[in-house]
């Protein structure tokens, strides 16, 4: 293959394109959430897609309603991609998630600035927004991202928890962030998290 | 689990979460597409991810440049539901194309209406806005999904055409509507397309 013949041609779509190529990975990336339907773990593309369409339908929801959606949406677009490199690090997982941030940091220069220079910098300026939790659409994109496994952990019978030997103090614990997106969302989600208590597949 | 009596508690949200966890099912749905890092297709949660993002990135090459991009993005994150109950239909397979329209349009009358009534038509109009292809937005997104999988198929070194014996008289015939909603984007895959030929891993 004669990349360099075509990035000749067109310089800046080849540079967007070769990002666009290597975040093909990001379908490799596994996380610990189940998949409904399969007996096999959601990848974070798929993650990604499902909380952008969440953000979408739920967005009447957000504590505020007039939260900057497409913002929100771009941000859980590119939210994992550091995952490439860094890993996915399970929310349950105390040990693990020592040294994240500084592994992610790494990924993000690497991956964000094979991008056009002008792009490098408003994809890193959208994960710090999303990172650093301050912004009404980053709270909602944070609480969606909370929501989404809990979902699939309570559609599924608590698969992904089970595996993992997760109480629901943990859960309630790790995840009550979630009040600050969207207040209603998290009460929602802690009625499911009881429910799943009542019917015995989550320890108290 | 009880979901009935959550449901009774939060209605609307709940109403909203059925239809979202039987969207999860779009993660089973495999296209013709192959992923780069893997020997297997790509599933249609992780197509409408990649694709939503490309249309962030690439949104300068879009024939209008003022395209509403959050239109775009919503029509991508829709685009495929349809195939949970339809099947995913490769391009260049005439005879699977035949019957197509009826099957989708009974699928997004089944899946659309899982929604609370008012988000039902709203998603309705989002699909039929991506399949009419009458709007700069909607065209910018049938170009992308065009331009998505000749790019993993000619970074991937041909594998899914390969895998179908497709030619790239094909390839430019049934992908040149691209041109609609971006002529540079569409320059530039033909470029790759002659590059594919000239490097012998797709057949004139």
């Amino acid at each position: 293959m004669s990349f360099d013949d075509v990035a000749e041609k067109f310089p800046r779509i080849a540079q967007q394109m070769s990002f666009l190529m290597e975040i093909d990975k990001l379908k490799s990336i596994i996380r610990q959430s189940p998949i409904l339907g399969e007996n096999r773990k959601e990848n974070d593309a798929e993650h990604s897609w499902h909380l952008a369409l969440m953000a979408v339908l739920l967005k009447e929801h957000a504590i505020d309603e007039d939260v900057d959606i497409l913002q929100a949406v771009k941000m859980i677009l590119i939210h994992d991609i550091v995952e490439i490199d860094a890993g996915d690090t399970f929310v349950y997982d105390i040990a693990a998630n020592v040294g994240k941030r500084e592994r992610e940091v790494l990924a993000a220069e690497r991956i964000f600035n094979l991008l056009p220079a002008d792009q490098a910098v408003e994809i890193r300026a959208l994960w710090d927004e999303f990172e650093e939790r301050q912004t009404p659409a980053s709270r909602f994109a944070n609480a969606l991202d909370r929501l989404h496994p809990m979902m699939l952990n309570y559609m599924s019978g608590g698969r992904g928890w089970a595996a993992h030997g997760v109480k629901s103090s943990q859960v309630f614990d790790r995840n009550k962030t979630m009040r600050e997106g969207s207040p209603i969302l998290w009460d929602f989600a802690s009625c499911c998290v009881r429910d799943a208590v009542k019917e015995g597949f989550l320890p108290e």
